[in-house]
């Protein structure tokens, strides 16, 4: 007997068949014995179908208001599983944010779990009653309305299992677990049994889209062990455990690239103490998230060359608040490139292993694939190349690193 | 400078455009300086969506998930067009049920509203808040949502009004007032300028579908002065008052007719005491409603023909149960019609005047219409008649009581 949090995204909830075969999915861990919370996404389309209405009645829409619109999606939802549990005779009811009550901030559109007052929900699971909780949804101190933001059901199902105390939270999805890398580019992609909280979490902002960054970042912070699987097929997934439980560490775990990003190169910038200040404070004023960057010691005296990325959303607000400042930054050219891609390869086995860095170099040297910037941390190493070469330069990876299926 | 409600319908917030153009009609009554409360029902065909999910995934689902369900159209709508009148400069916020809260009984899909407390949205309401009530729901005594049955917007906005102190309330609806009958079938039909209470519930009751009867019965209750009118047109609609409001009262102030009748007649019944409440009671605990009930004395003694009508909806389950029990009640022969009408002419003015009914019978029998069933109350004589006469019937009634627009 276990107490567990499932959590269904938008595709496995897309339809009134899907949800049905949700709760038959639900059914089975209750026929095991176990106490089961279950967290809905809205039904597939719905979220963007409500989002497009708030927009087209006002471009810049109160979040207040966005809120109660969008988080009916949800509420929909969890009134339909509910209704399906019940018809295959399983005890249920829906909770919405406002009536566990799921406390957040009153940062509308994006709000942070505060806290959950799960004691009465926990005494209803331990009778028997399964809980299915409209996810992506809050209430904030003032009693309105809140949600969290994209990926916000992920979150929701994380802290609901940490506040419950559940043995482990399912996250059903449309892929069957975390990839050493991604499957569509790299057919000897291995399907992980284990990955640690924070190589799952480098994979998420690095740019693999299976777990939300925030969910994982809650998992690691409560010890929630998480599990991805997927909705449509019966098959083990992968489980996001803290390191001592993964065993034999591989020094590499798995290869994240993100097409999200640009590279703006400044040239000839000052080559004084506060000149990259100057110019990444008014990025920063504008929320312009600058991610990697280098600086040249330059030959000539007096100027060096400031590269840096910046999200594809950002790049058009970066380039012009950049030419609007020329004058003021003191450099010569602005050299944008948006054909790149960053490939990191990620590991906690980094920490207790050198050379990791080389074996990236050689392999991408030696299929000729020059490396434009390099950022590192303790258990990541990111490159900047070309874009052309992004499925090359993943394949080649996944063989350096001895990753390939066999 | 006065407080009104105003409730719009599912047609009137169809659409982005047409949640604006409701907006603009909240915006003329706040700049002409009264305090608004606004209800909204979901967008047309969303309520019928949400339904046919609930259904599809189980044909006998539990009401209160229901409710969490179809209670997310109204929801959706309060957003919006709190977002739309934001946008044209008007301060407003969405009020849910739970928000308010509209305190209801547990009677999930279709719910009576116990109480509202109203002091925190007068407040804001006099500091010039425009409130945006989501209609049809409501809130349990143990916090779950609950849904008022359908026309609940149109209760939502009474008892709204009730509980805010309104001076009126303002029903926006696909018609542009309340008329002496239908104008679809008699082209001189007048446009009602007022109304009385009585009249209304009549109306309402004996099939005029421009406003919900429970929400005229509350209206009555509180002495809320209602309005009826278009949201499409720019034109006063129809009041409907105290009796004593009204100067110049007709004797009849309106037709109404439904053809939501089926009639049956029970032949040859054992004509002794007890016998009619044997028949009565069986169907009452079926929760089949009997309106109207002729009984004739019969000329052969110890037997009578027993005559009643039913809904349409209801006319299958209480032929069924009639059938399966003809041994028990007695009866010879089952003789059902569901070609019928009933028409019913209403005005307040009959207790004052003789001869309303005789009229009735006059007109009806010069144009050779057979009268099969008659019921009366003080406000109103109802006939039932073969359904191919309804529209001669109407014309005919509206030019003998002088209804004739000039």
């Amino acid at each position: 007997m276990a107490r567990i949090v499932m959590k269904f995204g938008g595709t496995s909830v897309a339809n009134v068949e899907r949800i049905k075969s949700v709760a038959r999915k639900v059914k089975a861990e209750v026929d095991a014995g176990n106490q089961v919370g279950v967290v809905v996404s809205a039904m597939s389309g719905v979220t963007n179908q409500l989002e497009g209405y708030a927009r087209d009645t006002a471009p810049l829409f109160d979040l207040r208001e966005y809120d109660v619109v969008v988080a009916a999606g949800e509420q929909i939802t969890s009134g339909l599983l509910s209704i399906a549990l019940q018809e295959q005779g399983v005890s249920a009811r829906s909770w919405l944010g406002w009536q566990v009550p799921i406390q957040t901030d009153d940062a509308h559109g994006s709000a942070r779990i505060l806290g959950i007052a799960g004691e009465e929900i926990v005494r209803r699971m331990e009778d028997g009653q399964a809980a299915v909780f409209a996810g992506f949804q809050g209430v904030d101190p003032q009693g309105r309305v809140t949600t969290l933001g994209r990926g916000g059901s992920d979150t929701s199902a994380v802290a609901l299992a940490a506040a419950l105390g559940a043995d482990r939270c399912d996250i059903y999805t449309d892929v069957d677990g975390v990839y050493t890398t991604d499957p569509r580019i790299v057919t000897k992609a291995r399907k992980l049994d284990k990955i640690t909280y924070e190589e799952m979490l480098e994979m998420a902002s690095q740019g693999a889209k299976v777990l939300q960054t925030r969910a994982v970042e809650m998992a690691m912070k409560h010890r929630v062990r998480v599990q991805v699987l997927s909705s449509f097929e019966d098959t083990p997934g992968t489980l996001v455990v803290d390191e001592d439980e993964v065993v034999e560490q591989e020094v590499v775990s798995g290869i994240a690239y993100s097409r999200d990003e640009a590279k703006i190169t400044l040239t000839r910038v000052p080559d004084r103490p506060g000149a990259a200040a100057g110019i990444f404070g008014p990025l920063a004023d504008e929320h312009i998230n600058v991610d990697m960057i280098v600086q040249n010691v330059s030959a000539e005296g007096g100027a060096t060359d400031l590269t840096f990325t910046v999200t594809r959303a950002d790049f058009d607000r970066a380039m012009k608040l950049l030419r609007d400042r020329q004058s003021e930054f003191g450099f010569e050219e602005l050299r944008p490139d948006q054909d790149v891609v960053k490939v990191s390869v990620i590991g906690v086995g980094m920490r207790s292993h050198a050379g990791v860095a080389l074996t990236m170099f050689k392999a991408l040297a030696d299929k000729g694939i020059n490396i434009q910037v390099i950022s590192t941390s303790e258990i990541k190493v990111s490159v900047l190349i070309a874009e052309e070469y992004t499925e090359l330069a993943l394949r080649s990876l996944h063989t350096a690193y001895g990753l390939d299926a066999a």
